[in-house]
């Protein structure tokens, strides 16, 4: 069965196989200490640009956003993100298993916005009983969003003024970031986020990886002995090497952006087919991930055919439903999906 | 260089790169929900003759002791462990992150003794204040232990009655099983383990995996949503496939019992080399780990060509090593050290 | 200056400081072990018609909503609230501390609404990912709320069974318990409140103690070692006849309910006297507190001969203040206000 | 029956329940930022030489001593502590359950010594695998220590040395520091305390309040948002007035040391009872507590008509108990206790 199920479905690239398997023999330190680590580190920084960045591995998305928030937050501090903003959502509480609160603002289309950010900083300091309440200590955003929606420079340029303003760090969950820097119609770079965030990490595991996450502290401002805080958390593999390989051998020949356009283009394709199909859109994104609504009755017999995700329900006979391209989605799998869909709606 | 210093140094074992590979593009559901991870259990449910038990797959140790350790017991509760216990060491407060307590225990060669565990829960409920104190609410205990060392079946039936009078739960660290199990020194099965303990787990990091650990409630005892509790510690991989197909591959034609036993006749050779350079032993271990005093001079020159682990200081010109043989080690590795060992008590 | 501010600007009801100091230099055992505990809670028991509730006192409201809710949930487990529940707003984030996410309903005048709470409940599980949410794990709400409101006993019938179904633990916070019971526009009794919910607790603090909030499990299900845990919270007196005493005295001859019932009538008159002088009611409410909508220049005069509270901010000239009667309010407090407004009023 | 069985089992100083009398009415605001609270730092700023000190009031020692240690450390840090300090064995847990791990000291009649302070330290930092074990983070000591026993101005120098090389904040406790202060075999005075610490805190509980702590961040070095996380810890009392009234009468007319010299009187005469009974000392100390060993017929006839503490058994026959004397404890309080020896002892 074809899948558009979700990024993450199919294994590695080939060549992180290929290289794993290459340097499988070589004995290297534990802990993300040998030089394959050292290696995609020095790879990303300039990729970034940054060549003071401090570059840490991890292996899973919820993981890194509970070890990156916790470590920069204060007890009394928590962080601010948009109400579908994922550490609010489908973390199972692991940043309340920290100790902090999500303080959630509105989200538009997944979106945070600059000016409600700053009316939540005016009311809270202008609140006289402020110090009874959670201090909103750092803001979280997704790039892309939930919904793969992205924020323009602008935008991110906004909300970082901002932070600085009442210094709170600004850290990027960037678990589909190849698939926002490759989609055609985005103006920010990676440099660009580098420069505006305090924190930011580039997604492996929903970006041609096994597993594993950047974690990136620009100015190499990570908090002080941040292995120990990772180790604390449970996050610390031993062998470091799974991590650095796999990030070393995306980093080279800019694997990491070649097989994220393969999604992007993948993701015109599809929504191409989408609107030919006349299927109606619940949010069409400029990056991987495209919703639309269906008749329940089409769902299901796509569902036979087809493994796609389940959103939300709109009324009581129609889904929400999101197909989402990948890094390994291939002219095959649309062609089959174009030939599915062509067919459920004849015998419609 | 040749590598004593872990038994985690190398990659993967070859079938399991292969496998990995073999299956890469296939299509599969998240969070372990895949049929290698069903098929993993199954065969892991048969190994210990527990069909019943509850199998879940973790990236580490560390990681799985405190996800565990925090899910079994109740908020004022502690875990009692040997004072060289690794939660208790070597894990950066893993647990006390958690919110527990850890509870220590005298050591002998790194193990509890089932009298001294019985002594403290009299003395503790003797005690008209226990109240106030942190209640011990399971016994966690690691076989092999950190030293290498292996309790026999009448030790951990000794302790299992004391956890059985008391209502502890007993938890058995099992990050290197495999080598206790093929030790010839044991008598001490797979089953046994299951039997006597209420969760354990099976190594795969220091065993011929890549990353991951399979937690097993023999008796199907697992904690209530369990899997929630490992997603809000962050401990769940997206790509639950990884830790599948790594250990349905050493679950299958016993590949890992087999390659744990060459780390068991690697050690046997190892500490006939040692015997005979008569390098004094600090601990001889009936496993994989082999702990010896070397003059600073010796150690100095050792390393240069060989990697090993420092362990400890005994005095101002003396230090304990631990070399450790592992599923990876040769013969030629062995016949390496040998060959050095012997260059340098000549030059000595 | 005359005070509206809050219900505990004064200090305890004298028949309490008198109590203290009768019974001050008898020797008693520690951590609420003494006779004067035992009474009290016998006599809340009565009150309750419960005999066979488990009661204990502790210091103050945010510690009790923060031991008891952590004593109540698993780790994976939230608790339900309305958007303006105390423990969502002015508690400093004392639950998250705890591990666990204040989950939140949108709120009536500080009210909760059954139908929306099963709706929740429905959507919750109907969510195929639910194993990934935090999982709603009990309801707590206020009676009063937070804006004075109150539930009738068919609202919290209603509420309660939800909880039911779903086996979700209720707790009521009563920290301003005594206000809602003797409100004239309430059809609740204590004892009604004891059928109800899981647990509950008679605010002290609010109603004429020094400090001490009971904590009531009314079918003597107090989860088991809860001493320990409330140890654990550091919310454990030495002293516990600070909390026995005080709880014995407004539990004898009903003072609790006499003092509670002063702050009513007042509350009364304070209402009559606010829309004499047609100051806008943002909230009317039928216990102690009310709010009212005043010009700033009106707010900023009366602030410097009246103690009152700020609440919000409707617009740039106008602002939402509190005005709290308590049981210590006194007729001259109430007429130096009715003064005070006039004065203001010709002045305009 | 005469009590002997701690310091806080009367009630409070007389002039305390006075005061609090003569205040009730009074209309104060809350959390401490009453005149109260205010006028009574300012006493303890005095009485400390420390004119730049923060002054902090909580209820209980075991809530003071989480909220100072988990304000004070980061989160891969532990708290270094005697193994029989108080935050090591009869808080239940409270260090823990806030994510932090008590790192034990031998211990010295209840002391900690500098030189294996200093021997931890190098240790620590000179291991090669720190980064995977918990940081010390800070010093804790008790003054006088859980037996009874202070440490001279010499041994609190040499400890405060080490912590200034390696950067550990010390902290005391002083659940009973009026009994060390009072007592004649110490070198050390409140200014000594002030100038050696970064932070202690002043015991009222144990040194005739009904309830309450002064927390001294003697540099006016308090945590930003000391009280954001008081409150957040459940430690803020609505009436600060309770605290403050207490504290202020207890440092007005030099009371907190006129009612220690009572205690440390009472405990000459005891001790001299004692000796005169010849009853073996476990543990005889210069402050309000002594340690004796009685054999269990003696015990058992004693405890009918004196209430004492159970301290440890030290073998079938004999237990080791504690007599404690307080600000409270009267010359007829004596006299009944040594009429009472004299009995039991003629019908032995």
């Amino acid at each position: 069965m074809i899948s558009f199920e979700n990024d993450y479905s199919a294994g590695a690239h080939p060549r992180i196989l290929d290289k794993l398997k290459e340097t499988n023999m070589e004995p290297l330190p534990g802990y993300e200490t040998d030089h394959y680590c050292e290696s995609a580190a020095e790879k990303i920084r300039k990729s970034c640009s940054c060549p003071e960045a401090d570059v840490y591995f991890l292996a899973g998305g919820t993981q890194t956003n509970a070890v990156v928030i916790s470590a920069l937050l204060r007890s009394y501090e928590g962080v601010l993100a948009a109400e579908t903003g994922h550490v609010n959502t489908h973390e199972a509480g692991a940043i309340e298993y920290t100790g902090h609160k999500v303080l959630t603002l509105p989200e538009h289309q997944g979106k945070l916005d600059a000016g409600e950010l700053r009316a939540y900083m005016e009311k809270f300091y202008g609140d006289a009983n402020h110090e009874h309440e959670v201090f909103p200590g750092m803001v979280y955003l997704s790039w892309p969003t939930e919904y793969g929606t992205l924020y323009s420079r602008k935008e991110l340029d906004g909300i970082a003024a901002v932070c600085g303003e009442y210094n709170l760090p600004l850290y990027i969950d960037g678990a589909r970031l190849g698939y926002g820097l490759m989609s055609g119609e985005t103006d920010v770079t990676l440099s660009d986020l580098a420069r505006i965030c305090d924190v930011f990490y580039i997604g492996g595991t929903k970006v041609g990886a096994l597993c594993g996450e950047a974690v990136v502290f620009p100015k190499g401002n990570a908090p002080k002995y941040f292995m120990t805080i990772v180790k604390q958390h449970g996050a610390m593999l031993a062998k470091g090497r799974l991590l650095g390989v796999q990030f070393d051998t995306l980093f080279t020949d800019d694997l990491y952006f070649h097989i994220s356009r393969n999604a992007i283009e993948a993701a015109h394709r599809l929504r191409k087919i989408l609107h030919e199909k006349k299927l109606p859109f619940y949010l069409e994104s400029p990056t991987n991930q495209q919703f639309v609504v269906l008749k329940d009755e089409i769902y299901q017999k796509l569902q036979e055919r087809v493994a796609l995700s389940y959103w939300d329900k709109t009324d009581e006979a129609h889904t929400v439903v999101r197909f989402a391209t990948s890094w390994s989605t291939t002219e095959s799998d649309l062609k089959e999906l174009e030939k599915i869909l062509t067919e459920i709606s004849e015998t419609r």
